[in-house]
């Protein structure tokens, strides 16, 4: 039995699905506040494990909670095709950031389902903990241990900004797993994702074919000075960590915008201690990035934003270092994969482009471990993080059968 | 009976009150966490009624929690003369700031009680609820309500940080007394507190009688923006109210530096909403404030403070709105209570000079009610609000001496 050409996904029943997850702790009007390993995020977690158990689907939960759906191929032992993304949300997230992609690789279960329809090699989607990293720093952290960059129990270590701690929320709502984390083969990595950019909305493109990732280097920075009185103590001899940290954002928002076509500079996050209004604070930490899709002038940019932080901590009388560094992009995708997906998509009649992603994603670190691909659908107005994030059914079912007959091709390998 | 010339206050009894107070809350090495209406609150609280009524003081606690112990005069129908500061610290406090002034106040009473004296009029300590305003913004808001200023209901309906309510914190410790608050006269205020600025201890005087206030102005800003994702969003579409917020507090603290000498700009305080790496924050809160001891440069200062918030905001693309204002300065205290302090520490051969506090105060709002004064004693290097903060006995005695027969002067008059 070959795979029909005229297969097609159910796009309603996938819309359903949708609809019935933005019912799970909801945010602001239309959006999402899914915070990883939260009561929502569990309850969000039961619904997933019964929809793929009553697809037939083998459900295992890793040492670090991610979920793995696994569908029987043909040849058992076979290295699976893996279709993931995930559940979880940013504090005023939307309904479709990573949730349209592992609901996808639901709908496409559930269509080889209704097609009696085995692959050669199993098929598993997966949901990784924590991607957002929006309540445990970094974000990424469950395909990145899976993939064998990050230790398990450091990412099990890692604090909430909550005073939680990873791996007791993960008991707590039951899902401190048992399976081993990655340590095994992986044929191909498929992610299914919603823009979060304005380019195929304005282009009135349906799919984006992911070559590879923006560059980006992100670090996360602390400053130390001393409390003092906000009053009587003399400009001269304050230490404001708060300020140190305020002039490294504001610094690296100009890096930004002195390369803003083609780059951004991203100033988002600033903590400081006491932070009171009667008293100067002795600590801060900053994350910030910067993004660039040439890749010298990012090494620029970054450049640029490591220097800013003595600079900064200078001008403030403080301390400043620089406690951890990420960087990522580059052609990080298989171009054997991205082909497959051009030549369903001419077939079927469906536009496309090639472009970058800009947002980090599990496939990030999949790519690490196994040939992986990404395909991007419309954002409306590329709005995203935000609880007005849009994408329409119809813009998103041409994409998703691509999707699907590109993983079989895949599978069927 | 007149007062004996000779009486003095037990300054090693003073010394162990003091350090059993230390004891109570402890923060950083040396210093205390001691923040309104929590749980050391409240044992400090407790110890502190048990000290009054030891020294046989009828104590009462008002609506906005705070205590008062008053202890009989002569003519029991004379509004008393009140002695006041605050048992409460900043997150990184000191051993001294208010609570000096508390404990010097019921030093006094027990001395009082020793030599069998009794003045004219009542003397009442007080004790006054969240003078820090570490939890419960703004500062000193329940002597602010005992001069009239601020409504009760509005005062207990002040939001904590930490999502809790200060009226319902109070009834949670067993603090929310039944006394009216204030509506009644007293007849002159002191309040006894380290300088918290390095003046004394630079000059090795000893005594410090406060003129006044230095002129002050503080703004509670708030910006709007919009969030987003921190990659794919363009520079020019973003409406990051965190970057605004910094631009605001970087802007304060050089309007602080352009006018350094005499002046100060301060920036302590800044939250956003969501303020995660992966996501723009689209709210931001800060409080910012300017003094100097010119009243024209300090107007200027506030001019520039206030027109800062628009441009933080316009060059970050949100809103900026100034929620509130509030303002001090000028020559506040009463000049015939002060003459009698420089009289006495001539008398006792003490050193002494006027000032200004640059610091604020429960006595800036009780000088709107009644005649009041404010004697500061030596900080070490002026340091404060922060655990190093020092001041040693032998620099304190002179000064509570003083201030005893300040007192009973007043009190008997």
């Amino acid at each position: 039995m070959t795979f029909p050409t005229s297969a097609r996904i159910n796009g309603s029943r996938l819309w359903s699905t949708i609809d019935r997850s933005a019912e799970i702790g909801k945010g602001r009007p239309g959006g999402l506040a899914r915070l990883a390993l939260t009561d929502s995020d569990k309850e969000m977690r039961d619904v997933f494990v019964e929809w793929c158990e009553d697809a037939g689907l083998t459900v295992t939960v890793d040492k670090v909670g991610s979920i793995f759906g696994r569908r029987k191929g043909r040849e058992g032992d076979q290295p699976p095709v893996m279709i993931g993304s995930h559940l979880d949300t940013q504090a005023n997230g939307g309904r479709f950031d990573g949730i349209l992609g592992v609901l996808t690789g639901l709908e496409l279960v559930r269509t080889l389902n209704d097609l009696n329809y085995t692959t050669r090699r199993p098929i598993e989607i997966v949901n990784w903990t924590n991607e957002e990293g929006s309540r445990f720093s970094p974000a990424m952290v469950a395909a990145g241990a899976f993939a064998g960059v990050y230790e398990v129990d450091w990412v099990l270590d890692r604090p909430g900004d909550d005073g939680t701690v990873l791996g007791e929320e993960l008991k707590r709502i039951g899902y401190a797993g048992e399976a081993p984390v990655g340590g095994r083969p992986v044929d191909a990595y498929f992610e299914f994702h919603v823009e979060q950019g304005p380019v195929l909305d304005e282009k009135k493109i349906l799919i984006g074919v992911v070559t590879g990732a923006m560059h980006a280097t992100g670090i996360l920075v602390e400053f130390k000075g001393e409390t003092a009185h906000t009053g009587p103590w003399p400009m001269e001899r304050r230490k404001n960590a708060l300020l140190a940290g305020c002039r490294l954002l504001d610094a690296v928002d100009q890096i930004g915008w002195d390369h803003a076509y083609g780059g951004r500079g991203t100033a988002a996050h600033l903590l400081a201690w006491p932070n009171k209004p009667g008293i100067i604070s002795d600590w801060a930490r900053c994350v910030v990035d910067v993004r660039h899709e040439d890749v010298a002038t990012e090494r620029v940019m970054a450049e640029r934003m490591r220097r800013a932080v003595p600079v900064a901590a200078a001008r403030s009388a403080c301390e400043g270092e620089i406690l951890d560094t990420w960087t990522w992009g580059g052609p990080i995708f298989d171009e054997e994969l991205n082909k497959v997906f051009r030549e369903y998509a001419d077939q079927f009649g469906h536009s496309h482009m090639d472009m970058l992603s800009v947002s980090g994603h599990d496939s990030y670190f999949m790519a690490r471990h196994c040939p992986s691909c990404m395909m991007f659908v419309p954002s409306r107005d590329g709005i995203t993080h935000n609880n007005s994030e849009l994408t329409v059914q119809e813009e998103a079912e041409p994409g998703a059968n691509v999707f699907l007959h590109s993983v079989v091709a895949r599978a069927d390998r």
